[in-house]
C-alpha cells in the first residue's frame, strides 16, 4: 500500500473501534502517523530503545557551561550503572537504554569491566571537538565519519528490530552547540539563545557573544554539513546522520530536546523529508525548543517543563505513542463487541 | 511527619539525585505531591487501579444526546470484556480496571456469566436516574446511599492497598447532567455547557435550554447535595463520594474528563481540601473542562484533545505519576555515582 492508502485503511480502522470518532484525539494521530511510517495498519511496537548520544564541546573552553566536562564521562557510566533518570523513565516505559560514545573526551574502560544496565556503544570520533571560537569544531574526515557512523547505527536499528527509537544527549556545552548551529543555518539568535537557568545576565552576555562571534569566524557557509564540521558536535553529527539513516526502514524515531532538536533542525535542511519520519517527544523549557520544532512543524506530545536531556522527554513523550498502537490494536469495533453506533457521521457518547 | 517537613524532605531528596536541580520539571511537582499525600519520601505506586462508574440519566428523555442508554449497558459489557479504549491503555499502563455500575438502566447477568478482563462491582442505586428537566433525579435517600457507596469503594480501596486510583466514566447523557451540576453550583453556564462534535446548533440550543430551564426548575438549592439529588447521576454522586472518602487514606486520585472533573467540584463545594488529594490526569477537548479544573485548581498532565471518558485520561496521565515516582525512588544521587556537582545552587548540564 502507499503512504496514502495505508492513512486511509488505518483511519478507517480507528474509525471501527468502540469509541466516539476521533476522541482519542492526538493518540489517534500518533497511531495514524505511525502506520504510515511503518506501512502497517494497525501499527505495532515491539521493541524500542533510546539512543543517548554523548560527547563533548571544544567550546566550553569559553566558560560557556558551569559544569566540567568530566560529567559527560561521569554521567556515561551513571547510565551504563543504571542510576540516571533516562534509566529509571526507560525502565518504567520499556525503552532499551544505548549510550553512543560519539566524542567523549575521556577514555572507557574496556567493555568486560563496564557495568551493564544499559548498551555501551564505543563510535568515538574524537576526544571532544575544537573550540569552535578559534577553529572549526572538526575536520570535513570527522564530520563525515560521525554522518556514516550514526547512518550505520540507523541499519543496525533495523537490524536488531526496532519498531521505534528515541534519541537523548548527554554532552556539557551541547546547547551552546546545538544554538551555534541553528544561527549558522539562519534561526534568529534571540529565538535559540537560552540563559538556561543556572548563569546569570554577564554569563548569558558571554554565551551569545561566543555564539555569535563563532558563527562569524566560521562562516559563510556552503551548506549544512559545512555548518556542521563547524560548529558541530561529534554527538550532534551523529544524531543527524542516524535521523537521515532512518529514511525508509519502517522505524519512527522520537525526539528529545534542544540539542536533539538542532541535530534534527540540521538533517531537515540535508533532506526535509525526515519529518515524515518523526515525533517530538516534549517541548523542553530550553528556550530556543519551542522555534525549533516550530521549523520542523512538529507538535510536541508532552510539555511538563523539563529540561534534563538524555532522552528523558523522548521516551516518556514516545510510550504515549506506543499506547496509541496498542489501543488502535486491541480495542473491539462496534461490530465485535455488539455496540449501537450514533446514528451520526460524528459519534458522541 | 508532617506535609511540611515531607515537602522539604522530598525536595531536598530530588535535588540530591543526579540531574540538574528541577530538570524533570512537573514531574518533580508530581513526586512531591505523591509524596505529601502518602507522607512517605521518595512516594511509592505499588498497585493502581481504574473506577469506571457507569450510570444511565433519565436527562436523555429530552433528546440532548446521539447514543441510545442501552449503549452504556454495552459498553460495560465491552469493558468486561477487555474490548474498550481504556482496557487497552489501562493494560498498556498498569492499572487494573473496576466497572462500577452506580446505577444503569438494564439488569447484567449474574456475576458468574461475566467475562472477567475487568472487575465487575455491582452497586446500582437504581435503574437510572429521573429526567431532572421534570422532577428530581434522585430522592435524598439515593443521593446519600451513592455518596455512602462511593466512600465505602474508597474505603475498599485503601483496605485492598492502592497506592493510586484513578476515576472514569460511562453513562449517555452524563455530560449534561455535569453541565447542569456546575450550572446550579454557580458556574457560567456559556463556559460549561458544550456542543460536543455530534450535535448541531438546533441540538446545542436545546441542550442549553433544557440544562437551565432544570436549574430553574430544580432550584433553589441550600447546598451541594442538595444540588447532587436534584440534577446529578448516581455515577457522579458515587464518585464525589469516593472522592471525598479518600480523605486521610494516603491514596492520589487522578480525575479524567469533564464529567469526573464535575462530580470532583461537588466534593471540592463540600470540602475544598480534597484538591489535595486530586490530580488532573489530562484536559480534554470538551469545552467545559477547562473551566472545572481551574475552579480546582488543578494543571493537567496531558493535553492531547482526548474526549473519550471512561478514564482514558486519566490512566495515561497518571502514569506519568507514576514514572515520577519511579526516577524519585530508583536515580542513583550525586554523591553515590561519583558524577561532579556544578558549584552554582541552580544546576545546570
Amino acid at each position: 500500500m502507499n503512504v496514502l492508502a495505508v492513512e486511509k485503511a488505518m483511519i478507517a480502522h480507528l474509525d471501527s473501534l468502540t469509541k466516539p470518532k476521533g476522541s482519542l484525539g492526538k493518540l489517534e494521530d500518533y497511531a495514524v502517523k505511525l502506520a504510515k511510517i511503518q506501512g502497517r495498519v494497525p501499527p505495532l511496537v515491539r521493541k524500542k530503545a533510546v539512543y543517548v548520544f554523548a560527547g563533548d564541546h571544544g567550546i566550553v573552553a569559553e566558560g560557556v557551561s558551569l559544569y566540567p566536562s568530566e560529567v559527560t564521562y561521569q554521567m556515561v557510566l551513571n547510565f551504563l550503572a543504571g542510576g540516571a533518570a533516562i534509566n529509571a523513565l526507560a525502565r518504567g516505559t520499556g525503552w532499551e537504554v544505548i549510550a553512543v560514545d560519539a566524542g567523549v573526551a575521556a577514555d572507557f574502560p574496556p567493555a568486560a569491566a563496564l557495568p551493564a544496565a544499559a548498551r555501551f556503544l564505543d563510535r568515538k570520533i574524537g576526544k571532544g571537538t575544537k573550540n569552535f571560537l578559534v577553529q572549526d569544531a572538526m575536520s570535513a574526515a570527522e564530520a563525515k565519519k560521525a554522518l556514516d557512523t550514526g547512518h550505520a547505527l540507523a541499519d543496525n536499528a533495523a537490524a536488531a528490530g526496532y519498531d521505534l527509537v528515541a534519541i537523548g544527549d548527554m554532552g556539557i556545552g551541547n546547547t551552546t552547540t546545538a544554538a551555534a548551529l541553528l544561527v549558522a543555518l539562519g534561526m534568529d539568535a534571540s529565538l535559540v539563545i537560552d540563559r538556561g537557568t543556572g548563569i546569570d545576565d554577564t554569563a548569558l552576555a558571554r554565551k551569545r557573544e561566543v555564539i555569535l562571534e563563532s558563527v562569524r569566524n566560521r562562516g559563510p557557509f556552503s551548506d549544512a554539513e559545512h555548518v556542521l564540521r563547524s560548529v558541530g558536535g561529534f554527538d550532534l553529527a551523529m544524531m543527524t546522520g542516524f535521523i537521515l539513516g532512518l529514511e525508509s526502514k519502517g522505524i519512527a524515531c522520537v525526539l528529545d530536546g534542544f540539542p536533539v532538536g538542532a541535530a534534527a533542525y540540521v538533517a531537515f535542511r540535508m533532506k526535509p523529508s525526515v519529518v515524515d519520519w518523526l515525533f517530538a517527544g516534549h517541548r523542553s523549557r530550553v528556550k530556543g525548543h519551542a522555534p525549533v520544532l516550530e521549523a520542523l512543524g512538529l507538535d510536541p506530545i508532552l510539555s511538563l517543563d523539563m529540561r534534563l536531556g538524555e532522552g528523558t522527554g523522548a521516551v516518556t513523550g514516545g510510550f504515549l505513542i506506543e499506547l496509541a498502537a496498542k489501543a488502535a490494536g486491541e480495542m473491539a469495533s462496534f461490530a465485535s463487541a455488539g455496540v449501537s453506533e450514533s446514528a451520526e457521521d460524528e459519534k458522541d457518547f
